[in-house]
Order: C-alpha cells, then sequence, then structure tokens
C-alpha cells in the first residue's frame, strides 16, 4: 500500500462532497464561516488498546472516532462541518481494514451531515493510532460553555447513563452478553439536535465521556459551582436494569465513561424549553461540593469518579 | 503525572493569549472569521522513530512539529491564527520532557504569532506520537493552490534547497559534522511572508517535505502539466556544497525531504513581484514529463524520488 494511493482509493470519496477540500489534493482545506456564524473546533485522538479494544470491526472504530468528536460539537451546540484524519497505521495494516474504516466513515458523514475534508497518513511502528479534528458552526457567541452554571440551576441529562460502561462489561465476557449495550458503548450517539435546540437556554454544557461524575466535577470547578445528584433520578435503560442487583451496579452506572449524553445546567426560568426526554438528575448549588445521593439521601462515595488517562 | 495537571500546568499557559481557547477548560474552541476572509486549515502528524529520532531536545520536536505545519498554511498564502494539539505521550514520558516541550511551542508561539487554541493528551503503549492541526487565515478565494500552473509558467523556490538532507546525514554521522545544516533540519523556516506576498501572483504553490523531485511531480499532476529543472539552478548553500564532490550529492539535495521552502509557479507577465531571494529554477512544460536536466541539458535518473511514507 503506498500513501497516496491509500488517499485517492479510500479517502478521496469522503471529501468529494465538499469542495473546501481540494479532493485531498493539496496541502490544505479551506473553510467558509458564514457571517454572524462561529467556528467551533474539538479535537480527539484515540489509540489501539488504549481507547479501543483494536478487535472492533474497522468500520465500528471510525464511526465512534467520528462520533466521539461531533458529540463535543453537540456539547457545545454546533452543527457539524467538516472534519481532519490523521492515521498513523501499523506497517502490517491490511488494504482490507482501510477499506471498511473508509466505508464506515461514509456511512456516518452521511447520517450526520459532515464531510472529510483533509488530513495526514503516515505508517508507525506502534498501535493504530488516530486523531480526528472536527469543526462546526454556531450563531456568533452562542456557544454552549462548561462555565456558566449558577446555584439554583437544574442539573439534566441528555438521556441513559451507563449503558455504556454496562456495554463494555458485556464486550469483555464480565456480564452475560447485552447487544443493546454493546452497541451503545460502540456507537455513541452525538446528541447534535438537542445541544442545538438548548442554544441560549442551557448555562452550561458538555459531554459525558469520563463517567457522569468526574464530568460534572469539571462542570462545576470551570462555573466555580457545587452541585448535589439523586442517584435514583439518573435515567437507566431497562437493559443495563438488568444488572441492578450488583454490588457495582450503581457505582459503574455514575462513574463509567463512555456515555457521550448531555450533561447540562438550565436556570429555573428556562426549564420549559428543556428537550424533550431530557432528565432532570440535581442542581446546581453554592460552594464547590459535588455530592451524590443516595435513595435515602445520604451522599454516596466512589471507589474511583471516573476514567483517568495517565 | 496527571492528564488535568499537565494540561493546567504546561500547556494552559501557551492558549491563556487566545480567549477563543476557553483556556482549555472547555471541549471545543472558537475561532472568529473576519468578513471577507476564508479560514485555511492543514494537518501533520509526527512519529517518534519515522519523522524524527527521538533523541532530539524535546523543544526542538516542538518547534518542528508546528514548524512543518505553518509551512503548509506559508504554502498557502495564510496568516496562522491557532493550532490544536493531539500528544499521545509514553506512559514512561517524564515531566520535564512535558515540561522542555511547551517552551519549545512557547519560544515559536512568539516567533510565528500563533497560539494554542485545543487539544487532547492521553497515554500511548507505542511511540510518542503528536498531531497538529494549524489554522490561517486569506482573503476569501486567494488560497494558493497546486492546481493552477500552466505551460509557460516560471518555476521558484523560496531559498537553498537541500540543506535539511545534508542534515540529516550530519545528525547521522555519515557526514562530517555541520552544525548549519542539523540547524536547517531540525528547525524548517515557514516562509509565512513569502507565501503571503506571493498572493495573487503565483499560479500555484506548495512546500517542499517529501525532496524537490518528489513534490514537483505532485505539483504537476494536480495542475496537469509537466516540468523542467535546470539542475545548476537550484540554489544550494554555501554549507551544502561542502559536499559538492560527493557521487549521491545531486540526488541528496533534488530528492531529500525536510526543506520546508516553497515551490511555486509563476505566469511570465507576474515575475517582478516574486518576492527578493527567491530563485527561478525552471519552467511548466504541456504534457506530463517532470524533468531534471543536468549541466549538460540531459534528463537525470534518480534511484528515489523523495520520502515514501509506507
Amino acid at each position: 500500500m503506498h500513501e497516496f494511493d491509500l488517499i485517492a482509493r479510500y479517502f478521496r470519496p469522503l471529501a468529494e462532497g465538499y469542495a473546501g477540500s481540494y479532493a485531498l489534493t493539496d496541502d490544505a482545506a479551506t473553510v467558509d464561516v458564514p457571517e454572524g456564524m462561529q467556528l467551533v473546533v474539538t479535537k480527539d485522538l484515540i489509540i489501539s488498546g488504549v481507547h479501543f479494544m483494536g478487535t472492533e470491526a474497522p468500520g465500528v472504530v471510525a464511526r465512534k472516532l467520528l462520533r466521539v468528536n461531533l458529540s463535543d460539537l453537540a456539547a457545545k451546540g454546533a452543527e457539524p462541518v467538516c472534519y481532519f484524519l490523521g492515521g498513523a497505521l501499523p506497517k502490517d495494516a491490511q488494504e482490507s481494514w482501510v477499506a471498511a474504516f473508509a466505508a464506515g466513515l461514509a456511512e456516518d458523514q452521511k447520517e450526520f451531515s459532515i464531510s472529510l475534508a483533509g488530513g495526514d497518513t503516515t505508517a508507525t511502528p506502534g498501535p493504530l493510532t488516530l486523531s480526528l479534528t472536527a469543526l462546526g458552526l454556531v450563531p456568533k457567541g452562542q456557544m454552549l460553555t462548561r462555565s456558566g452554571a449558577k446555584a439554583g440551576d437544574l442539573l439534566y441529562v441528555s438521556s441513559f447513563i451507563g449503558d455504556a460502561a454496562l456495554g463494555l462489561k458485556s464486550v469483555r465476557g464480565e456480564i452475560e452478553s447485552r447487544s443493546f449495550l454493546e452497541d451503545r458503548y460502540h456507537l455513541p450517539r452525538p446528541r447534535l439536535s438537542i445541544g442545538q435546540q438548548l442554544r441560549g437556554v442551557a448555562s452550561a454544557c458538555m459531554d459525558i465521556s469520563d463517567g457522569l461524575v468526574q464530568d460534572l466535577g469539571h462542570l462545576c470547578t470551570t462555573s466555580g459551582v457545587g452541585a448535589k445528584v439523586e442517584a435514583i433520578k439518573v435515567p437507566v435503560s431497562n437493559a443495563a436494569s438488568a444488572s441492578q442487583g450488583e454490588p457495582w451496579f450503581m457505582e459503574t452506572i455514575l462513574t463509567g465513561g463512555d456515555d457521550y449524553e448531555l450533561l447540562f445546567t438550565v436556570p429555573q426560568d428556562q426549564k420549559d424549553k428543556v428537550p424533550q426526554g431530557c432528565r432532570l438528575i440535581g442542581e446546581i448549588t453554592a460552594g464547590s461540593d459535588v455530592s451524590v445521593l443516595d435513595a435515602n439521601g445520604y451522599p454516596m462515595t466512589f471507589s474511583k469518579t471516573g476514567y483517568k488517562h495517565f
């Protein structure tokens, strides 16, 4: 496989819908930003054996990579425009792998109206390493941030929490296999429409990638507030509920990563504008304490609060 | 070392000059594009042991990473705005390494008026892998591309060719040590000012990263033209000339990579606007033949035409 052949055969078709990509024949791409709009840029890097197992179908790896970045755009209220892909492929990578990877991207490009605009491909003596930079648009000054939560604001999540963490247990054979949960682990649903509806409504927003408790901590730190979550209000899917009796259940739900649901705060007087299906799980408080209360109103403790990268 | 501490201590200071970075506390950054301007985006990925040796000072690795991307912006006539950094660090990476790496970035941020705006840091079981996405601005529709060269256009380079290739030989101990050349290998000079002066003047432009002959081939393919280069006109520095008697000399100059000089074409009636110091090395021709003629006017042949990534 030669770099330029790979690009021409598998990646150029992904860029053809986007004029600013110059069909990947140039050193750079152009992006137009309409008047009154502002660009939102996010970048994520995933590594085989670290962020995914390496045994997944190549199309699944591709789609997860794209979706975790789209989830960041969703959390900022942005509309996707285009993305840039950096791929470091092991020297023994097969062309069929690249073909299936590109097919996964093609599938999700259609679903999420985004196009490849540029990138870089190279060989590595290490594990497959993928970097993606996604660009989106918001009306100027309307990007949702992590910093606007105020004491008294209501705290919401966009949907079920913990499915992906249980999905990972299922993939690993630690619980009986449940395909719904595995699917949620492999293919997060970027909440683009919800994020866009939250512009001008949410006071703070982020996506949950490192676990609800840890990411809520980040949101609170950035906003300079505390929070109280009622564990009983955290929505759990039927598929996940099957494990409800396990001693690890609640901790896994609340601290497991890979949810890619939105976590957001809304001033009391805006609560009627919260999109349908989102669930109230608690409230923002003064101070800096972040606590999760059990069904009896006692603060819960966790052996770890979420995914650590080092 | 913890990811969030690393970011706070070493990378946040690099982003403080850029409001859209939200001091690296958010999921994404914002970028404003003034009316009448267009964004130019480029992405490069470098891996220890592949694109650099791994024995370089961390600050040198940082600056080369930034500069190879700035060189792409230069080649497109763009003015740098901000960049996004993805770093996959080996698990045994030392905090002192990260500190020196960030110090290198800080130095070049000042020199090239660019700021860190966001990114992602993670651990890898493989070699140090760095990805950088650089954003710049051009007046709308004025990005220099690879595709506009026409038969009869004049072919130029921005400065000496081959210094970096000889610098690599010097670093490797294959020739007697010459610090000028090693410096040119480690620290390319992105030709930002020349690139910006070429807007509306050059018909095609790119930067030379994979060797003059190979990259000229890319430019010609994209433009649908051929080219004739007179080897004797290709400018060579005094430091490089010391190896002039070696049998490998001319091939190394013409096909060695890492020059990061601009290669560009200019219609005959625009030649007075070519920035000072740039050198005429040949001419664009009809057809698709790319040939380099020796001092006697005979086409030269090369055992390899440049750097191959796979």
